[in-house]
């Protein structure tokens, strides 16, 4: 009992205070940077993030293109033609997309043209097919409907002018985004590498997911829940086995230099098994240790060197709501993205009153039904199937006592 | 020339008849059946559609366990205890999480316990560290706080009931789900497998991504914009080499077994190198041919047997729309996933006109500008640029002439 008893300090020292929501946010905002870049090829480019202007080498398209099915001709010649007056041009051949006719157009000429093949030589329009009628086995067409120079063909460079930027760094690339890389001739983009972001787990009593839990051990959920946020959030998960509770694995642990940046499960709080802040402290620098909010009020966030470590606790509602509040951000902010929230949001009116208090960010799983917002009876940290009973999750601010029935909320949708 | 004469009819024949938008998607929600099943891993679960009903085979928690750092009892021997009459027990021990203590709380006693740890025999309540001092070198503690029996103790099955429903058949697995899953002690989840979809790029004019664009010749840019819908629609895009304007080429690469869906891009028309659409027609059923839009009027949609074929025009903005208004619900049905536009929405004004005809949709490409929803001015079916400086994209329905200035719309984002 004695090294317990020595112990007892750090368990009954409480928090000595608690960080408001905002200030953590402030923190993530001010030191989540994003890492470095690398190329990639363009089948691989969608949802990523450009970390450089994009400017097309080339004009799109490259050449004057049928807009229509028809005949290029000079457009001048058919002025007049119409169904009383046809106008006939011989037709000598025809240009296909990619196999253009070889020659030139001259006067009174014609050559049969699909849409997207090259427009001739000689030729400055394309008269529609409805408007023309063949004649003479193939080797003529008359034209009923004047077309003007320019008509139906798509200049040099009406899509994309060679020189012009086409894209900003920061850009979140679509997927007609990569479409337009590829029409200019790029093979591969510049966009942030997807940050790598290290589970910790730890915990005597965890048994690794896909475990039937048994006797006094339970069995991680944090790992695989953060491992589908952190994806979300366009990171890279990495998991190494769960860490015991002793103060040497957990700061091994931490201390490990694989990832940009480390997410710490369970042993955040002020427990004599709490070993997380103390290695963030002593090796590092705790910044925030307990956070004014509810659930998540044992979360801390600290860094060790650049790396952002959050302490997350291992309370799996609570590991959920501090992941999204303030770990999710971060990731998002490494990897160029939006800290802001993910989520779809709804607004609709409270069925039943949502009781909190100033000073404290309340996180209350809610569901929608047809009387409206409903809170979730059950509000306890540990109890995750809230989280699956739930439809989304209301922020009461701190600022506010909570909400009456009636009162119009926003609802950020789990999904 | 007369090998060409002899495919006019093909060319000229225009299509019949123009099939409404409605009319499509109906066929589509009709067709599109879910693909089957494959178990998967927990670490690769979220995101998933699950296939079959989730019961959880043990309760969670599995054990009694403490809600709050303190010390457990027998709550009844607490009461009466105040800051004035602190009522003392003798601690034999401590339970921490995943190390229980082994043996029973008799009366008078007390052990340590941290948050998580199983409650011991015996014991069936916590009193909290904030209301207790230990005292005696360690050996007993004085409790100023009454606790009853069951306080800060979470029960057996608090979380989870053992043969609670947990998750039912076409839910998209959030991360947290995957969390309970893993807490019940599965390691493996039924899902709809991710449809494969194949891309058949057909175009004499194409060269692959990742080329210069020269000569006669522009890049291919659809494969990679659909790669990219594909992926975020839950399916596996399977893209081949480009297939030229051959019949038998084009109709040897839809045939190819490979893929729950097929995808051709290019040759939808009705002109005389549009091989496609007569390949459905004769070797299964073609459903679609033109669509009352603009752009995308000439897409087409068919069936080989059981599986859907969707025609996409070969001009980029047309192959986007084409697939974001029937492949893209085709490919969610086919995962499981809902058929709904999956685009973030938003309510905003029109800042200029949207001019339309009554029988057509029309996709609208827009920017949202401090005036108001601007429709952008180009909207050339060729003009992939277009969809990267708009923001979102208007549909404008069949019954609408279009929309006045300061009407307000629904503006699909692109993102």
């Amino acid at each position: 009992m004695n090294d317990v008893s020595a112990r007892r300090d750090v368990r009954m020292r409480g928090f000595p205070s608690r960080t408001s929501v905002d200030h953590v946010l402030r923190l993530v905002r001010e030191l989540a940077r994003p890492v470095s870049a690398e190329s990639v090829g363009l089948a691989e480019a969608a949802g990523r993030v450009l970390t450089a202007e994009v400017v097309a080498p080339v004009a799109v398209p490259g050449f004057a293109r049928a807009a229509m099915d028809g005949y290029a001709l000079r457009g001048e010649e058919t002025f007049g033609a119409s169904d009383y007056n046809p106008l006939t041009f011989r037709l000598i051949g025809e240009a296909m997309p990619g196999r253009p006719f070889p020659g030139v157009v001259e006067r009174g000429q014609a050559v049969r043209i699909m849409t997207g093949a090259p427009v001739p030589a000689g030729a400055d329009a394309v008269a529609m097919a409805e408007y023309a009628q063949e004649g003479d086995g193939g080797t003529a067409v008359s034209i009923t409907e004047a077309v003007p120079p320019g008509r139906h063909v798509g200049q040099v460079g009406e899509d994309i002018e060679g020189g012009q930027v086409l894209l900003r760094p920061g850009r979140v690339l679509r997927p007609q985004d990569v479409g337009v890389l590829a029409s200019v001739g790029l093979a591969t983009v510049p966009v942030v590498r997807r940050p790598s972001i290290r589970l910790v787990i730890t915990g005597d009593e965890l048994l690794p997911p896909g475990s039937m839990p048994g006797g006094a051990h339970i069995v991680d959920s944090n790992s695989v829940m953060l491992e589908g946020l952190v994806r979300r959030d366009g990171g890279i998960a990495l998991r190494d086995p769960i860490v015991p509770d002793r103060r040497e694995a957990v700061e091994a642990a931490i201390l490990d230099p694989r990832g940009d940046l480390v997410l710490v499960s369970g042993g955040s709080s002020v427990g004599m098994e709490d070993h997380a802040p103390l290695v963030v402290a002593e090796r590092g620098e705790l910044l925030v240790h307990g956070v004014a909010m509810r659930p998540s009020s044992p979360a801390g966030m600290g860094r060790l060197g650049d790396r952002l470590v959050f302490l997350l606790p291992g309370n799996p509602v609570s590991c959920l709501c501090a992941y999204d509040f303030f770990a999710g951000p971060a990731v998002r902010l490494l990897g160029g993205r939006s800290p802001e929230w993910p989520h779809r949001q709804v607004r609709a009116r409270l069925a039943r009153k949502i009781a909190s208090a100033v000073g404290r960010v309340d996180y209350v799983r809610v569901r929608l039904t047809e009387a409206g917002v409903e809170p979730l009876a059950v509000s306890g940290a540990s109890i995750l199937s809230s989280t699956i009973r739930a439809d989304g999750f209301v922020i009461v601010s701190q600022d506010s006592e909570g909400h009456a029935p009636g009162d119009e909320v926003l609802v950020y949708l789990y999904e």
